[in-house]
C-alpha cells in the first residue's frame, strides 16, 4: 500500500489566461488580476469561487496564481493562498519567500485568509497580505473561515506582515454571488 | 513562463518503515508510530523533527503518513500534518475524510498543531485530533506556532473535533532535542 504522489496543478485554462509580463503597479491592479482568475473559475466550474497571487511586493512583478482546487482535486488544504504560495516557492525553489537575496514579496488574495491560509501566509514569508472581500462576506454565503480572531491579524503584523483589507472589495464578494447563482458547491 | 507542477511525495525510506497492515488499537500505539516516523526522520535529516498519520479512529486502521517536508521541497505548507492530511484524501480520493460513507478518521501528530495545520485539521474533515509534544515544547526550541489560542480549540471542538493533547508528550518532545543535537535548521 505505497503513499500516493499528489500532483498540485493549475487548470489548463490559467496559464494563457494571465498576463505574466505585466508589472501590476498598484494593489488595486493586483486585486483586478485576482478578481478576474476568481470570475473565470466560476464561469469554468474548476473549483470554488477563491483566487491568490503572489506579487513582488515593490516592482509589482507577476510570481504566481492560484485557484482553489480543493474539491475537484479530493484536496481540503487547496485553497486558493495556499496554491499561489505553493506555485511561487516551487517557482523560487525556495521555502521562504522572506528568504535574504531575494525581493519581498506579497499574497494578494481574493478573500480574507481562513485560520489555515493566515497561518500558511505566514510561513511563506511573505512581507504583506492584500485581501478583497471579507471574512463577513465569505461567511454570508455559507463559507467557514474557522478560527481567525483579530489577534491573529496582530500576530502577523507583529511578525512584520503589513496586512491590507478591503482592496476592490464588491467586486470580490460578487465572486460568491456569481458562484452560488452557478449552483456552486459551499462545503 | 508556466506555472510549476508541485510533486508532493514522501521520502522513499517512509513507505517500508510503516507496517501498513497492524491496526492500531490505542492511541498511544498511533503516537508511537508517529514518534517513529519522527525518530527516523531526524536519523536520516530528511526534513524537521515533526510527523503525522491518519487513522480510522475506530479501528485504528492506518490510512496515511506524512513528515516536515517544508525545507527540503522548497514548501513552507508541508507540515507533517498538511502532508498526511493530503495523502490521507489521495488515498480515499475525496476532500472530506468525515464524508457520509466513510469511517471518521482521525490524524494523529507529534506535536499540537501550528495555526495553519490547525485550520487544515478542520477543513480535512477528521473527527478527533491526537497531539504528543505541546505548543510550548515547539517554542521552547524556537519553532514558532502562529496566532493559536485557546479559542482556536474551542473553535474545533464546538465544530465537532475531539482534541486529545499530551499523548507520550516526553518521546514527542524528545524529538526535538535530537533535531537540535543533530544540528537542524529550526526556521
Amino acid at each position: 500500500m505505497p503513499s500516493p504522489r499528489v500532483l498540485i496543478e493549475l487548470p489548463a485554462w490559467v496559464d494563457p489566461f494571465v498576463d505574466w509580463r505585466r508589472r501590476y503597479a498598484e494593489v488595486e491592479e493586483r486585486m483586478d488580476l485576482v478578481v478576474a482568475l476568481g470570475e473565470e473559475q466560476v464561469r469554468r466550474g474548476t473549483g470554488g469561487p477563491f483566487a491568490a497571487a503572489v506579487f513582488e511586493r515593490d516592482t509589482g512583478a507577476l510570481v504566481a496564481v492560484g485557484v482553489n482546487l480543493a474539491v475537484p482535486r479530493h484536496n481540503s488544504a487547496l485553497h486558493a493562498e495556499v496554491v499561489a504560495l505553493m506555485m511561487a516557492e516551487a517557482r523560487l525553489q525556495t521555502h521562504s519567500l522572506g528568504a535574504e537575496g531575494i525581493p519581498p514579496h506579497e499574497l494578494v488574495s481574493s478573500c480574507e485568509p481562513c485560520a489555515m491560509c493566515l497561518g500558511a501566509t505566514l510561513w511563506s514569508g511573505v512581507r504583506r497580505l492584500v485581501a478583497g472581500a471579507t471574512k463577513a462576506d465569505a461567511e454570508s454565503i455559507g463559507y467557514d473561515e474557522g478560527p481567525v480572531f483579530p489577534e491573529s491579524y496582530a500576530y502577523l503584523e507583529r511578525k512584520g506582515v503589513e496586512v491590507v483589507r478591503g482592496v476592490r472589495r464588491e467586486a470580490a464578494r460578487a465572486l460568491f454571488v456569481a458562484y452560488k447563482a452557478a449552483g456552486g458547491e459551499v462545503y
